[in-house]
């Protein structure tokens, strides 16, 4: 039973879901989170399924042991092929992807119906922004980017490398698209080298809020949001600790956080 | 007691030091190898020392199952951080990383002693390299390149993006240095680029050569050299198998290995 006064968890493979974190705490206020980024495995989008899914049903473990009365997963790439499994193993949970939120929002916004969307190679390979989009009647485009994630934790963001890397993903797209997906929680950081190489006319579209607003109405309807706001911490957890993610936390976060490690069993 | 027919195992982060592999099998045809990709949980580079040396433990466990007489560490990140704890672990292995041979083939090749070192963050931050050469009377340039790795894995091999990037990385080096060790497995492929960024005149050392032989010379003096060649088939092992390991290891080998997946347990 789903108490209102548990928390809500999320995981990501890495720290970047902490951009999702922050837009479903500005939309959320009341409510505790606990974060854990799979920083040991990371990253999951040159993974295959069959370990995506894995990797993905013991982060959801994990944070049940906090009595999550929610579970969000940040990451694109895990929510594109684990989300069903996720589903399956725990049918009592509120379960939350990044993929139909951003989606859909993407169909609201987009003018003409002309839809982009980038990310990981599993996210791009599973299809799953695409069929969404199609269903909804856009004409779509798609197109892995796995070397934005790398560029990003490189920290070269407004770098002549980035833009040249973002023209060769995107070439020829500022004719065919309108709006376009940031189908990775890193892609974000590097929004203005995208924007300028498919024209800065485009809408973009980031999985925060999308989430956000999607988790608060599914709480609402089950009477599960909080009543009052909670006095305690939120909780920050990954499977390997660098010095330099508090760092990094601050900037995606405006505030430095305690981040612990822990590690778990993969058998 | 380690006997002469055993295999050696040979295990890396993932497939690049099939290149490893190789050069051993050419100066040591006569004997078995049994090799692991840990690609589950691959890139190690990133990632903390404390998680590394986790990791290459639990790969060394696993090569263990097959009564190895000995342990090359391919991967340049797990042989600068694990090495000390793995020989720690097991006294009675003949236990090689790729940093010594590397270092020591440089210092002897060099004309002038002006080595470069190029390696992922956790390789460049552990200092091995640099010290060895240092004392071995040597000027030492060193700097991590972390986004050579993921460009070789998109296979952007020769293309304009890698060589604007080793141009990047590698500023200056060219008056700087005379030799510059690829203290990566991944980095030969993209030799070339690497190459036109500090100038076709220095000597580049690769990791593989120099461990086979001085493996050689080890197994030689410990009268653990097989006598006659082994008739049993080398075994290829990944945490996590991708269709493309296939094809992209008939590229390192010149030849399409079978490879299995096996999963361990991280506690």
């Amino acid at each position: 039973m789903q108490k209102s006064e548990n928390p809500i968890g999320i995981f990501d493979s890495g720290i970047g879901g902490l951009t999702v974190y922050k837009a479903l705490k500005e939309i959320l206020p009341q409510e505790r989170f606990v974060y854990l980024g799979d920083t040991a495995r990371l990253p999951y989008g040159t993974k295959s399924r069959r370990t995506i899914v894995r990797f993905s049903l013991e982060n959801a473990e994990f944070l049940l042991n906090f009595n999550i009365k929610s579970l969000v997963v940040a990451c694109n790439t895990s929510s594109s092929v684990a989300i069903e499994e996720l589903r399956k193993r725990y049918p009592d949970l509120v379960i939350l992807g990044v993929i139909e939120p951003s989606a859909r929002r993407a169909l609201e916004m987009s003018p003409r119906g002309k839809i982009g969307v980038i990310g990981t190679e599993a996210t791009i390979r599973s299809e799953k922004y695409q069929k969404i989009l199609r269903e909804g009647g856009a004409e779509v485009h798609s197109r892995a980017c796995p070397l934005f994630v790398p560029l990003v934790e490189e920290g070269w963001i407004d770098h002549p490398v980035t833009r040249m890397v973002a023209r060769e993903y995107l070439q020829g797209w500022s004719d065919r698209i309108d709006t376009l997906i940031l189908g990775c929680t890193h892609y974000p950081v590097i929004k203005k080298a995208i924007s300028l190489a498919v024209g800065q006319d485009k809408v973009l579209v980031e999985s925060g809020q999308a989430v956000g607003l999607e988790l608060k109405k599914i709480l609402k309807e089950r009477k599960l949001l909080r009543s009052s706001p909670s006095h305690e911490d939120d909780l920050f957890f990954v499977t390997d600790f660098l010095e330099k993610f508090e760092r990094v936390s601050s900037l995606f976060l405006g505030r430095k956080v305690k981040i612990e490690e822990r590690k778990f069993s993969l058998c």
